[in-house]
């Protein structure tokens, strides 16, 4: 029987080193396809190209192993995965695996970030899918509480299956391995950005900006919310859905809009 | 006392049709400062531009109505919002309006849709905000049902006014206003697209692809969805949150996962 075919990508890019984490923790698990982009394409969220043609480039050097695939693609981490599945590969993936981010993906971050929205493109399609994120942005950052736990994540998720169409957005606090107190399932922390723009000018006198701002959460004292496990040492894992509908609103704006 | 103050944005860019259409509602009920993207940004999702500077322009030849203010931003219609409220005004916006666009934003084509994403990220900090979506990709499409249901729609919208973090995902069917047979609030229909890409050379050899596909309904027979609800002549509402959570997964892994 072939080994399960896996499908990585994420958003910072294939040079980073939270990808290359996750590569060395997919490559005892399958065959590995890795699909990024060629250079960082943070906060992307589902963002497709429509205006640009896309391309894909095969990465000889990537990696040694004739396990490991590797391309990038000029577009989006949604781009990756829609044209890694439906070109590079004949059969379905058997699981998508997207980050590791550099950086938290938890609370309201989720919607921008692309991320995730790469693991959720691919749970549309049935596969199982995981996007994994470790709370510190910094390109150097230590990865190993993602090395010691991921595997076990990966594993168990495809053991247990996941509803289609549903992804999971995981994140890893950036703190020791024997400090991280287990893994907790949550639901993703009511947060807002905090946002301002930094004013510059550019030698020739025109203005730009570069947004700037901080995650609130709205919600500090509740203990079911991704923002308080991993401000408490646990790992989150929060179950993501397509469906952008809100119900109660639904219910509300039926009865009183006559 | 002033006018309300309306911000409004898209995704086709500030030249577009449906943006006009859109104007000319608004104009009306309040004072209007539009922020569009300065070219066509479809599929932009909820992304977010931080790897290139964002930068405004002012539009003085948009309109010659005192009541209008205009620039173009080089970002993303998500840019567009956030730049607005914290640069643009003094005071937040009393309503965001995104659209009009070509073409439709029922079903999964929602997470994939920067003019909706524009509208939900005002609603995160609190402000009502409405997509509008015509079922007519084309430049020069018909925005008559928009225009004469439209601005009855906004007006409703903030009387009754919407939950915060909620907005409203409005969809126009492509027929003669005669034939609508009046508004329904629906959920989202469970859709995917079937997907590939088209793969051409460029003359120096080199290959590219552009993304090309339709939307099925999953569920067609369901009568409570956008999409039946579109396709049998009805105005589609929609209210959309911004809790990606599945709370039934949730639920369902916290029980097996041991």
């Amino acid at each position: 029987m072939q080994k399960p075919l896996i499908l990585i990508t994420n958003d910072d890019g294939i040079r980073a080193k939270g990808l290359r984490a996750l590569v060395e923790i997919a490559k005892p698990l399958g065959r590995v396809l890795v699909v990024a982009p060629e250079a960082e394409r943070s906060g992307q969220s589902h963002a497709i190209t429509t205006q640009t043609p896309l391309r894909l480039r095969s990465v000889q050097d990537y990696d040694s192993s004739a396990n490991v695939t590797a391309y990038v693609c000029n577009g989006t981490p949604v781009d990756c995965v829609k044209l890694g599945m439906t070109h590079l590969v004949s059969d379905v993936p058997d699981v998508v695996l997207s980050g590791v981010n550099h950086g938290s993906n938890s609370s309201i971050s989720v919607i921008y970030s692309g991320t995730i929205a790469a693991a959720q493109e691919a749970s549309l399609y049935g596969i199982p899918s995981m996007g994994l994120s470790l709370l510190d942005y910094s390109p150097n950052a230590d990865f190993s509480p993602v090395q010691a736990i991921g595997s076990d994540l990966i594993k168990k998720m495809l053991t247990l299956g996941v509803s289609k169409g549903i992804c999971l957005n995981v994140n890893f606090p950036a703190i020791p391995v024997e400090e991280i107190r287990g893994v907790k399932f949550c639901r993703q922390a009511n947060g807002t950005w905090d946002e301002d723009y930094n004013l510059r000018h550019d030698p020739y006198g025109g203005e730009y900006f570069w947004l700037s701002g901080s995650l609130i959460n709205n919600e500090p004292l509740a203990t079911d919310t991704d923002e308080w496990a991993l401000a408490n040492g646990y790992v989150s894992v929060t179950p993501i859905q397509p469906d952008m509908t809100c119900y109660a609103e639904l219910e509300r704006l039926k009865a009183k809009w006559q």
